[in-house]
Protein backbone atom coordinates (compact mmCIF):
# COMPACT_ATOMS: atom_id res chain seq x y z
CA UNK A 1 0.00 0.00 0.00
CA UNK A 2 1.14 3.43 -0.46
CA UNK A 3 1.89 5.30 2.21
CA UNK A 4 -1.12 7.43 1.96
CA UNK A 5 -3.60 4.72 1.97
CA UNK A 6 -1.93 3.26 4.80
CA UNK A 7 -2.21 6.08 6.67
CA UNK A 8 -6.09 6.54 6.00
CA UNK A 9 -6.57 2.58 6.66
CA UNK A 10 -4.96 2.98 10.13
CA UNK A 11 -7.14 6.03 10.53
CA UNK A 12 -10.11 4.48 9.16
CA UNK A 13 -9.54 1.36 11.61
CA UNK A 14 -9.31 3.36 14.69
CA UNK A 15 -11.79 5.54 14.03
CA UNK A 16 -14.63 2.60 13.65
CA UNK A 17 -12.79 0.86 16.96
CA UNK A 18 -12.80 3.92 18.70
CA UNK A 19 -16.40 4.99 18.10
CA UNK A 20 -17.01 1.41 19.29
CA UNK A 21 -15.47 0.88 22.44
CA UNK A 22 -14.26 4.11 23.05
CA UNK A 23 -10.28 5.99 23.22
CA UNK A 24 -8.69 4.89 25.94
CA UNK A 25 -9.94 1.48 25.75
CA UNK A 26 -8.67 0.71 22.19
CA UNK A 27 -5.19 -0.64 21.71
CA UNK A 28 -2.85 0.41 18.64
CA UNK A 29 -2.07 -3.33 18.39
CA UNK A 30 -5.44 -4.52 17.64
CA UNK A 31 -6.21 -1.97 15.07
CA UNK A 32 -2.70 -2.35 13.37
CA UNK A 33 -3.52 -5.94 13.71
CA UNK A 34 -7.24 -5.32 12.12
CA UNK A 35 -5.77 -2.97 9.40
CA UNK A 36 -3.17 -5.32 8.09
CA UNK A 37 -0.17 -2.84 9.09
CA UNK A 38 3.18 -4.18 11.29
CA UNK A 39 3.15 -3.26 14.21
CA UNK A 40 6.37 -1.34 14.20
CA UNK A 41 5.22 0.74 11.18
CA UNK A 42 2.49 2.63 13.19
CA UNK A 43 5.02 5.10 14.05
CA UNK A 44 6.54 6.17 10.60
CA UNK A 45 2.86 7.65 10.28
CA UNK A 46 2.11 9.01 13.31
CA UNK A 47 4.08 10.87 16.09
CA UNK A 48 1.96 8.80 19.21
CA UNK A 49 -1.03 7.56 20.19
CA UNK A 50 -2.16 11.32 20.90
CA UNK A 51 -1.60 12.20 17.27
CA UNK A 52 -3.72 9.57 16.00
CA UNK A 53 -6.64 10.22 17.99
CA UNK A 54 -6.45 13.57 16.78
CA UNK A 55 -6.21 12.86 13.36
CA UNK A 56 -9.73 10.39 14.29
CA UNK A 57 -11.68 13.35 15.41
CA UNK A 58 -10.37 15.38 12.33
CA UNK A 59 -12.06 12.29 10.45
CA UNK A 60 -15.42 12.43 12.59
CA UNK A 61 -15.34 16.07 12.45
CA UNK A 62 -15.00 15.69 8.04
CA UNK A 63 -18.12 12.55 8.31
CA UNK A 64 -19.83 15.32 10.01
CA UNK A 65 -19.08 17.92 7.93
CA UNK A 66 -20.37 15.93 4.73
CA UNK A 67 -23.65 14.91 6.17
CA UNK A 68 -24.22 18.52 6.85
CA UNK A 69 -23.51 19.84 3.59
CA UNK A 70 -25.22 16.89 2.02
CA UNK A 71 -28.51 17.92 4.17
CA UNK A 72 -28.95 21.20 6.05
CA UNK A 73 -26.46 23.31 3.09
CA UNK A 74 -26.68 24.19 -0.83
CA UNK A 75 -30.21 23.22 -0.85
CA UNK A 76 -33.19 24.06 -2.86
CA UNK A 77 -35.33 22.25 0.01
CA UNK A 78 -37.15 25.12 2.72
CA UNK A 79 -34.67 25.23 5.86
CA UNK A 80 -36.68 23.39 8.14
CA UNK A 81 -36.98 20.24 5.78
CA UNK A 82 -33.34 20.41 5.45
CA UNK A 83 -32.97 19.97 9.23
CA UNK A 84 -35.90 17.56 9.33
CA UNK A 85 -34.30 15.40 6.82
CA UNK A 86 -30.76 15.38 8.44
CA UNK A 87 -32.23 14.64 11.62
CA UNK A 88 -33.75 11.56 9.55
CA UNK A 89 -31.04 10.87 7.72
CA UNK A 90 -28.61 10.28 11.35
CA UNK A 91 -31.43 8.27 12.86
CA UNK A 92 -31.35 6.00 9.31
CA UNK A 93 -27.15 5.76 10.14
CA UNK A 94 -27.87 4.76 13.50
CA UNK A 95 -30.83 2.32 13.03
CA UNK A 96 -28.05 0.78 10.55
CA UNK A 97 -25.43 0.77 12.61
CA UNK A 98 -28.29 -1.47 15.31
CA UNK A 99 -28.44 1.58 17.67
CA UNK A 100 -24.91 0.94 18.86
CA UNK A 101 -21.90 3.47 19.26
CA UNK A 102 -24.04 6.92 19.24
CA UNK A 103 -21.83 9.98 18.20
CA UNK A 104 -18.40 9.62 17.93
CA UNK A 105 -17.98 13.19 19.00
CA UNK A 106 -20.49 13.11 21.73
CA UNK A 107 -18.43 9.51 23.13
CA UNK A 108 -15.35 11.77 22.95
CA UNK A 109 -16.51 14.50 24.72
CA UNK A 110 -17.23 12.42 27.43
CA UNK A 111 -14.16 10.27 27.57
CA UNK A 112 -11.49 13.08 27.25
CA UNK A 113 -12.76 16.46 27.79
CA UNK A 114 -11.08 16.06 31.32
CA UNK A 115 -8.00 14.06 30.38
CA UNK A 116 -6.42 15.67 27.11
CA UNK A 117 -6.58 18.86 26.48
CA UNK A 118 -5.56 19.33 22.70
CA UNK A 119 -8.56 16.63 22.59
CA UNK A 120 -10.83 19.40 23.96
CA UNK A 121 -9.60 22.04 22.03
CA UNK A 122 -9.57 20.14 18.51
CA UNK A 123 -13.40 18.29 19.43
CA UNK A 124 -14.57 22.14 20.69
CA UNK A 125 -13.82 23.35 17.08
CA UNK A 126 -15.92 20.35 15.47
CA UNK A 127 -18.36 20.98 18.13
CA UNK A 128 -18.98 24.69 17.12
CA UNK A 129 -18.95 23.82 13.74
CA UNK A 130 -21.80 21.28 13.62
CA UNK A 131 -23.61 24.24 14.95
CA UNK A 132 -23.32 26.48 12.38
CA UNK A 133 -25.23 25.13 9.58
CA UNK A 134 -27.98 24.71 12.14
CA UNK A 135 -27.96 28.06 13.21
CA UNK A 136 -28.26 29.26 9.16
CA UNK A 137 -31.17 27.04 9.23
CA UNK A 138 -32.78 28.80 11.97
CA UNK A 139 -31.83 32.06 10.15
CA UNK A 140 -33.56 30.91 7.16
CA UNK A 141 -36.58 30.22 8.38
CA UNK A 142 -37.07 33.33 10.59
CA UNK A 143 -36.35 35.28 7.28
CA UNK A 144 -39.64 33.29 5.72
CA UNK A 145 -41.60 34.08 9.04
CA UNK A 146 -41.92 30.18 9.39
CA UNK A 147 -40.29 30.04 13.23
CA UNK A 148 -40.45 33.12 15.51
CA UNK A 149 -38.43 36.54 15.25
CA UNK A 150 -38.08 36.31 19.18
CA UNK A 151 -35.74 32.69 18.98
CA UNK A 152 -32.23 33.75 19.36
CA UNK A 153 -30.91 31.33 16.27
CA UNK A 154 -28.11 30.81 17.57
CA UNK A 155 -28.82 29.85 21.22
CA UNK A 156 -31.62 27.68 20.10
CA UNK A 157 -29.24 25.78 17.45
CA UNK A 158 -26.76 25.27 19.94
CA UNK A 159 -29.88 23.99 22.73
CA UNK A 160 -30.72 21.45 19.68
CA UNK A 161 -27.38 20.52 18.86
CA UNK A 162 -27.18 19.46 22.79
CA UNK A 163 -30.17 18.08 22.86
CA UNK A 164 -29.58 16.24 20.00
CA UNK A 165 -26.56 14.71 21.77
CA UNK A 166 -28.28 13.62 24.79
CA UNK A 167 -31.19 12.03 22.77
CA UNK A 168 -28.33 10.05 20.67
CA UNK A 169 -27.11 9.37 24.29
CA UNK A 170 -29.73 8.22 25.66
CA UNK A 171 -30.57 5.81 22.36
CA UNK A 172 -27.78 4.07 23.02
CA UNK A 173 -28.81 3.23 26.40
CA UNK A 174 -32.16 1.97 25.56
CA UNK A 175 -31.48 0.35 22.21
CA UNK A 176 -34.33 2.06 21.11
CA UNK A 177 -34.86 5.16 18.27
CA UNK A 178 -38.09 6.73 20.19
CA UNK A 179 -35.87 9.47 22.17
CA UNK A 180 -34.58 10.39 18.68
CA UNK A 181 -38.66 10.74 17.58
CA UNK A 182 -38.95 12.64 20.71
CA UNK A 183 -36.43 14.75 20.12
CA UNK A 184 -37.49 15.46 16.53
CA UNK A 185 -41.56 16.17 17.57
CA UNK A 186 -40.28 18.35 20.39
CA UNK A 187 -37.84 20.48 18.10
CA UNK A 188 -40.76 21.20 15.40
CA UNK A 189 -43.92 21.52 17.66
CA UNK A 190 -42.47 23.28 21.09
CA UNK A 191 -38.99 24.76 20.00
CA UNK A 192 -39.15 25.65 16.84
CA UNK A 193 -43.06 26.45 16.93
CA UNK A 194 -44.15 29.84 15.47
CA UNK B 1 -12.24 0.02 59.85
CA UNK B 2 -15.10 -2.01 60.31
CA UNK B 3 -16.24 -3.86 57.12
CA UNK B 4 -18.64 -1.74 55.85
CA UNK B 5 -17.17 1.00 55.96
CA UNK B 6 -13.98 0.10 54.38
CA UNK B 7 -16.64 -1.37 51.78
CA UNK B 8 -18.22 2.32 51.38
CA UNK B 9 -15.11 3.83 51.54
CA UNK B 10 -13.48 1.92 48.66
CA UNK B 11 -16.77 2.52 46.47
CA UNK B 12 -16.76 6.09 47.64
CA UNK B 13 -13.07 6.89 46.29
CA UNK B 14 -14.12 4.10 42.95
CA UNK B 15 -16.61 6.45 42.56
CA UNK B 16 -14.68 9.93 42.76
CA UNK B 17 -12.26 8.36 40.10
CA UNK B 18 -14.75 6.44 37.77
CA UNK B 19 -16.44 9.86 37.28
CA UNK B 20 -13.12 11.60 37.19
CA UNK B 21 -11.34 9.79 34.54
CA UNK B 22 -13.99 6.52 33.09
CA UNK B 23 -14.21 2.93 34.10
CA UNK B 24 -12.39 1.85 31.72
CA UNK B 25 -9.26 4.30 32.40
CA UNK B 26 -9.68 3.60 36.39
CA UNK B 27 -7.19 0.85 37.90
CA UNK B 28 -8.28 -1.18 41.36
CA UNK B 29 -4.88 -0.49 42.41
CA UNK B 30 -4.92 3.30 42.42
CA UNK B 31 -8.45 3.11 44.46
CA UNK B 32 -7.59 0.78 46.94
CA UNK B 33 -4.21 2.99 47.40
CA UNK B 34 -6.35 6.26 47.43
CA UNK B 35 -9.00 4.69 50.14
CA UNK B 36 -5.84 3.39 51.95
CA UNK B 37 -7.16 -0.27 51.67
CA UNK B 38 -4.42 -3.33 51.15
CA UNK B 39 -4.43 -4.49 47.75
CA UNK B 40 -5.01 -8.13 48.68
CA UNK B 41 -8.45 -7.19 50.38
CA UNK B 42 -10.29 -6.13 47.42
CA UNK B 43 -12.01 -9.37 46.78
CA UNK B 44 -12.87 -10.14 50.19
CA UNK B 45 -15.75 -7.09 49.41
CA UNK B 46 -15.87 -7.83 45.68
CA UNK B 47 -16.21 -10.32 43.35
CA UNK B 48 -15.08 -8.71 40.15
CA UNK B 49 -14.23 -5.52 38.98
CA UNK B 50 -17.80 -5.61 37.57
CA UNK B 51 -19.41 -6.28 40.53
CA UNK B 52 -17.66 -3.35 41.78
CA UNK B 53 -18.73 -1.13 38.88
CA UNK B 54 -22.18 -2.05 39.83
CA UNK B 55 -21.85 -0.85 42.99
CA UNK B 56 -20.59 2.11 41.80
CA UNK B 57 -23.58 2.62 39.45
CA UNK B 58 -25.95 2.13 42.87
CA UNK B 59 -23.77 4.77 44.91
CA UNK B 60 -24.09 7.57 42.05
CA UNK B 61 -27.84 6.62 41.76
CA UNK B 62 -28.63 6.60 45.05
CA UNK B 63 -27.12 10.55 45.02
CA UNK B 64 -29.34 11.47 42.34
CA UNK B 65 -32.26 10.15 44.12
CA UNK B 66 -30.91 12.41 47.05
CA UNK B 67 -31.08 15.74 44.80
CA UNK B 68 -34.41 14.41 43.41
CA UNK B 69 -35.99 14.27 46.49
CA UNK B 70 -34.29 17.24 48.37
CA UNK B 71 -35.61 19.46 45.04
CA UNK B 72 -38.70 17.82 43.35
CA UNK B 73 -40.31 15.54 45.24
CA UNK B 74 -42.14 16.45 48.80
CA UNK B 75 -42.55 20.38 48.45
CA UNK B 76 -44.60 23.10 48.99
CA UNK B 77 -43.03 24.69 46.13
CA UNK B 78 -45.02 25.06 43.36
CA UNK B 79 -43.65 22.22 40.58
CA UNK B 80 -42.43 24.83 38.20
CA UNK B 81 -40.18 26.81 40.78
CA UNK B 82 -39.13 22.79 42.33
CA UNK B 83 -37.87 21.85 38.43
CA UNK B 84 -35.96 25.50 38.35
CA UNK B 85 -34.80 24.97 41.90
CA UNK B 86 -33.47 21.33 40.41
CA UNK B 87 -31.40 22.70 37.96
CA UNK B 88 -29.78 25.43 39.75
CA UNK B 89 -28.92 23.14 42.67
CA UNK B 90 -27.17 20.90 39.87
CA UNK B 91 -25.31 24.03 38.11
CA UNK B 92 -24.20 25.27 41.51
CA UNK B 93 -22.33 21.83 42.31
CA UNK B 94 -21.18 21.59 38.86
CA UNK B 95 -19.59 24.91 39.22
CA UNK B 96 -17.62 23.84 42.33
CA UNK B 97 -16.28 21.38 40.62
CA UNK B 98 -14.74 23.05 37.90
CA UNK B 99 -17.07 22.23 35.22
CA UNK B 100 -15.54 18.94 35.02
CA UNK B 101 -16.61 15.35 35.22
CA UNK B 102 -20.18 16.28 34.15
CA UNK B 103 -22.60 13.53 34.77
CA UNK B 104 -21.71 10.49 36.29
CA UNK B 105 -24.31 8.49 34.34
CA UNK B 106 -24.07 10.20 31.67
CA UNK B 107 -20.63 9.35 31.47
CA UNK B 108 -20.82 5.47 31.83
CA UNK B 109 -23.98 5.50 29.54
CA UNK B 110 -21.31 6.81 26.50
CA UNK B 111 -18.25 4.51 27.35
CA UNK B 112 -20.45 1.39 28.94
CA UNK B 113 -23.39 0.62 26.84
CA UNK B 114 -22.38 -1.57 24.07
CA UNK B 115 -19.52 -2.91 26.54
CA UNK B 116 -21.32 -4.15 29.32
CA UNK B 117 -24.60 -5.62 29.66
CA UNK B 118 -25.21 -5.52 33.06
CA UNK B 119 -24.21 -2.20 33.38
CA UNK B 120 -26.41 -0.68 30.55
CA UNK B 121 -29.16 -2.31 32.54
CA UNK B 122 -28.39 -0.68 36.18
CA UNK B 123 -27.84 2.41 34.40
CA UNK B 124 -31.31 1.39 32.42
CA UNK B 125 -33.10 1.50 35.99
CA UNK B 126 -31.78 4.74 37.10
CA UNK B 127 -31.98 6.70 34.02
CA UNK B 128 -35.62 5.63 33.93
CA UNK B 129 -35.83 7.16 37.65
CA UNK B 130 -34.66 10.04 37.18
CA UNK B 131 -37.55 10.94 34.48
CA UNK B 132 -40.13 10.10 37.13
CA UNK B 133 -40.45 12.80 39.63
CA UNK B 134 -39.75 15.35 36.75
CA UNK B 135 -42.68 14.19 35.00
CA UNK B 136 -44.31 14.25 38.18
CA UNK B 137 -43.45 17.64 38.24
CA UNK B 138 -44.72 18.53 35.02
CA UNK B 139 -48.05 16.97 35.66
CA UNK B 140 -48.64 18.60 38.70
CA UNK B 141 -48.13 21.94 36.19
CA UNK B 142 -50.47 20.93 33.90
CA UNK B 143 -53.03 19.96 36.52
CA UNK B 144 -52.18 23.78 37.86
CA UNK B 145 -53.44 24.84 33.88
CA UNK B 146 -49.15 26.32 34.37
CA UNK B 147 -48.14 24.53 30.93
CA UNK B 148 -50.54 22.96 28.19
CA UNK B 149 -52.63 20.30 28.71
CA UNK B 150 -51.35 19.47 25.25
CA UNK B 151 -48.05 18.54 26.10
CA UNK B 152 -47.19 14.50 26.75
CA UNK B 153 -45.74 15.27 30.20
CA UNK B 154 -43.84 11.74 29.70
CA UNK B 155 -42.03 12.53 26.54
CA UNK B 156 -41.38 15.93 27.40
CA UNK B 157 -39.93 14.78 30.67
CA UNK B 158 -37.44 12.67 28.58
CA UNK B 159 -36.90 15.34 26.54
CA UNK B 160 -35.98 17.36 29.34
CA UNK B 161 -34.16 15.09 30.54
CA UNK B 162 -32.12 14.20 27.85
CA UNK B 163 -31.24 17.58 27.05
CA UNK B 164 -30.00 17.97 30.30
CA UNK B 165 -27.20 15.41 29.28
CA UNK B 166 -26.54 17.02 26.35
CA UNK B 167 -26.20 20.19 28.09
CA UNK B 168 -24.12 18.76 30.61
CA UNK B 169 -21.86 17.34 27.93
CA UNK B 170 -21.21 20.33 26.60
CA UNK B 171 -20.49 22.06 29.56
CA UNK B 172 -17.66 19.79 30.34
CA UNK B 173 -16.28 20.10 26.84
CA UNK B 174 -16.46 24.48 26.70
CA UNK B 175 -15.40 24.64 30.26
CA UNK B 176 -18.68 27.22 30.40
CA UNK B 177 -21.95 27.05 32.22
CA UNK B 178 -23.41 28.97 29.62
CA UNK B 179 -25.02 25.44 27.55
CA UNK B 180 -26.91 25.21 30.96
CA UNK B 181 -27.96 28.43 30.97
CA UNK B 182 -29.42 28.23 27.53
CA UNK B 183 -30.94 24.73 28.41
CA UNK B 184 -32.81 26.78 31.45
CA UNK B 185 -34.11 29.16 29.28
CA UNK B 186 -35.17 27.37 26.60
CA UNK B 187 -36.80 24.58 28.95
CA UNK B 188 -39.22 27.31 30.29
CA UNK B 189 -39.45 29.71 27.87
CA UNK B 190 -40.17 27.25 24.45
CA UNK B 191 -40.55 23.67 26.12
CA UNK B 192 -42.90 24.40 28.96
CA UNK B 193 -44.35 27.98 27.44
CA UNK B 194 -48.32 27.69 28.13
Amino acid sequence: MAKDTTKLSIIREGARQVHSKGYNNTGLSDILQAASVPKGSFYFYFKSKEDFGLAIIDHYGEFIQGMAEAYLVDSNLPPLDRLANFIDAYQTLFEKMGLRCGCPIGNLIQEMSDLNEPFREKIGIIYSRMQSPVEQCLREAQDRGEISADIDAGQAAQFILNSWEGAIMHMKLAKDSEPLKIFRRMVFERILKP
